[in-house]
């Protein structure tokens, strides 16, 4: 097994680490049709398992690019190889067979596993009456064909996954390669029985368990962090034994740090530098999301919510309600994109939206307290702005979204109107993340009484 | 350059055809955090082009990872790899050095660049004051160090982006390599730029231009299009030189065929032949999507559409207005997840709700006309279901969500309750899918008196 170790990181003290490949197949997913979303999935779960992946590729359906990738990841030392999709019915779904040829095993029909599938098949026969049943169950059978000696990984939908163990000659040892359809759904469930079988916990032996911590900021630029990390290091702190990886996401910063138990005295250290320097922008230190807490902070002060959105159209509402069991605080909302629904849904006056405009901090704070008021929210979220690409004035541009929050027990407010770079779909996702922190700071206690105060949380947005 | 040919397709017959990797870096990539939106982007641009990609590769931030990958493409043929990511200030952004030291270039700092680039962080200087100016401009610095030889693509962002030659001994020629950051924002623009480059140009001399068609259908499952291929074929169709592609997305089937103008009787051949034996199932011939078509059919009639959605919670909302210009025809609606919020927001009356549940086909028609009637739209829809994981009964389960569509000019509604498979995600998801179909049906002049005509469209969604 070969190892790269990291620019400054704990590897290259530990033994040898498996290192495992994610090889996802399909032309839909190479050409952007269908978004890939099982190679980060997968490299979370093996992270979790202490295996390391080195890389994520994904190739066409065609056989010889696929074939080229196994060979590639065996020549980089893979350990382990996991690929997802190409299972299916059609013709240009092939990975099986050359999973088959990689591992040099023949390829056999598993007659149980045919009839397994035909039961499966049977009751969808049934609900799309009419179709030419012969055609469906040999356009399936091809799905039982399999490589000699692999551990079937029972379907979840109508294709069954495998673990394909190399079978070169001996002193020719190659990667054990698990097979698992595409869709996400069917994967994630059978991933985990993929995991149990000894053909999958042999290549994975040796395996070191690595504590990996997150913390999230929230409210300054990257490069800051930058700055941070070298001011640390001048301080005299050890970072050596720390892999260090940062990046901005939906205007959050992220702090990702893998490191070895031994190094636990240098990440704390590290830890209470970061959160000397920053403040209260250090919102999450524990690898929560302002969504996480957003949600703990309504449901232990038996809190609810209600939105009245429109440049966001819904994309608040749907973020505040991703989680099972978001009844419990979410009451609901409005999309008021035209003014008419502004009044109608969330009772702002329309002297008011006359006076100030649609997009204005006065509407965003009638909007917040309308639609809470109206519902019975203990809050409420007003939103109203600029997503573009059109639209804009010299004194409204494009990018100008009015966020305001409002708590009914003592009507404390905050409003900000930031104004947002990029695309359309950029502004309605960062306006969701802003009112998130907002709505965050009012059920901490905040309010727009604070803003002058020289906290470094009270920086713009 | 090496060229694979597909399984049947035009390839084996075209002359050398310019195949690209693209190789996304950045450890937040690859675990997860955050999701790649470049590759496939690129992909598509790159088609466009005439060119191939061969394979989409995600690497952290590891030096040796990113080396050998740029290694494995080298040898596996690419004329051109496009890189994505790595250019940030912090010092696990590494691409440019590593892309030099694989084109076996020198780094050398570009003193024009560096000014350009302090010139760009002065505004963000101020915005952000009270940071380490000196730290900033030090973190930046480095990103104003390239390859000699190199052309440069001026930054959107901070970061240049970088058009590098391979500059091996004669003899030993590699691929071009274009370098670019990974803020979706930053590198498409950049990305034109680098396109119209003399290096680029060169690096994909020879590319064919192919013809490419996606064909939509709706409402049948997946195993189903394999028999229709297979009975194509039966039926004395050509389809040796098409290069076709199916697959299942959000409940829709697409059919991809790329093919060499040659081939274009082939394909209409085709294409007859799946909208004789399909009917109404097809819905899209010219690549449109349904979210097309709806947005067109509202503007061309001067339609106006209002939403009341329960479980979906405002996605169906956010997707109707994705594009921009949607406010001519989008009103705005309610997000009605509490019993309360679907009386006072849609005017369902509570009685209803007491009498049959607030999940059933009755209360969703009611949410339609309701929330349509309030906000003077011509069209409304109605969505109300059950997410999951928990809130299923035997008689409504997980995965049962009503939806209704109601025409305020004539009162023709469709009504559907499917039971949905999957997460409570994939559920809500689906969910928006299908009343978009149902809304595309409506406008076109469907109503539920239909149902029970022998047509294929009418199919259980």
């Amino acid at each position: 097994v070969s190892h790269n170790a990291p620019e400054h990181g704990p590897d290259a003290r530990a033994g040898p680490v498996p290192r495992a490949g994610i090889l996802v197949t399909g032309t839909e997913v190479l050409t952007g049709i269908i978004t890939d979303r099982n190679g980060p999935w997968l490299s979370e779960r093996l992270r979790e398992l202490g295996v390391d992946t080195a890389m994520i590729e994904i190739v066409g359906d065609r056989p010889e690019d696929l074939l080229a990738a196994l060979e590639g990841m065996r020549a980089a030392g893979m350990s382990l190889i996991v690929t997802s999709g190409g299972l299916g019915p059609t013709a240009d779904d092939l990975t099986a067979e050359i999973v088959g040829r990689f591992c040099k095993r023949e390829m056999v029909l598993d007659d149980a596993l045919e009839e397994r599938i035909a039961e499966i098949l049977r009751p969808l026969m049934r609900r799309w009456a009419g179709l030419d049943e012969a055609a469906v169950r040999r356009a399936n059978r091809k799905q039982a064909v399999i490589p000699v000696g692999s551990t079937v990984i029972e379907p979840v939908g109508t294709a069954p996954g495998l673990v394909v163990p190399y079978g070169g000659a001996p002193g020719f040892a190659g990667p054990t390669v698990v097979v698992l359809p595409g869709p996400p759904g069917e994967l994630r469930p059978m991933w985990q029985t993929a995991v149990a079988t000894e053909a999958f916990q042999a290549a994975i032996a040796g395996a070191t368990q690595y504590r990996r911590e997150i913390v999230r900021l929230y409210g300054l630029p990257e490069s800051e962090i930058a700055a941070t990390l070298e001011a640390a290091t001048a301080d005299g702190l050890t970072l050596g034994d720390l892999e260090i990886t940062t990046c901005l996401r939906r205007g959050e910063i992220e702090i990702a740090t893998r490191y070895e138990p031994d190094a636990q005295r240098d990440y704390d250290a590290l830890l209470d530098f970061v959160r000397a320097r920053h403040g209260t922008m250090l919102f999450s230190e524990d690898g929560s999301t302002v969504d996480d807490q957003v949600a703990e902070l309504l449901l232990s002060a038996g809190g609810s919510v209600a939105v009245a959105e429109s440049c966001t159209a819904g994309l608040l509402a749907a973020r505040l309600t991703e989680r099972a069991g978001s009844s419990a605080y979410f009451l609901g909302g409005g999309v008021v994109y035209s003014n008419e629904a502004k009044t109608l849904v969330a009772g702002v006056p329309a002297e008011l939206i006359e006076r100030d405009g649609a997009v204005s901090e006065s509407v965003a704070r009638e909007l917040a307290s309308g639609i809470a008021s109206r519902l019975g929210a203990s809050v409420g979220v007003g939103i109203t702005g600029i997503a573009g690409p059109g639209g804009g004035t010299p004194e409204k541009p494009v990018g100008l979204v009015c966020i305001s929050v409002w708590s009914a027990a003592d009507g404390r407010r905050i409003t900000r109107a930031p104004r947002m770079p990029g695309s359309r779909a950029d502004v309605r996702d960062r306006s969701v993340t802003v009112a998130m922190h907002l709505l965050r700071r009012l059920l901490l206690g905040g309010s727009d009484a604070e803003r002058d105060a020289p906290r470094a949380a009270d920086r713009p947005v």
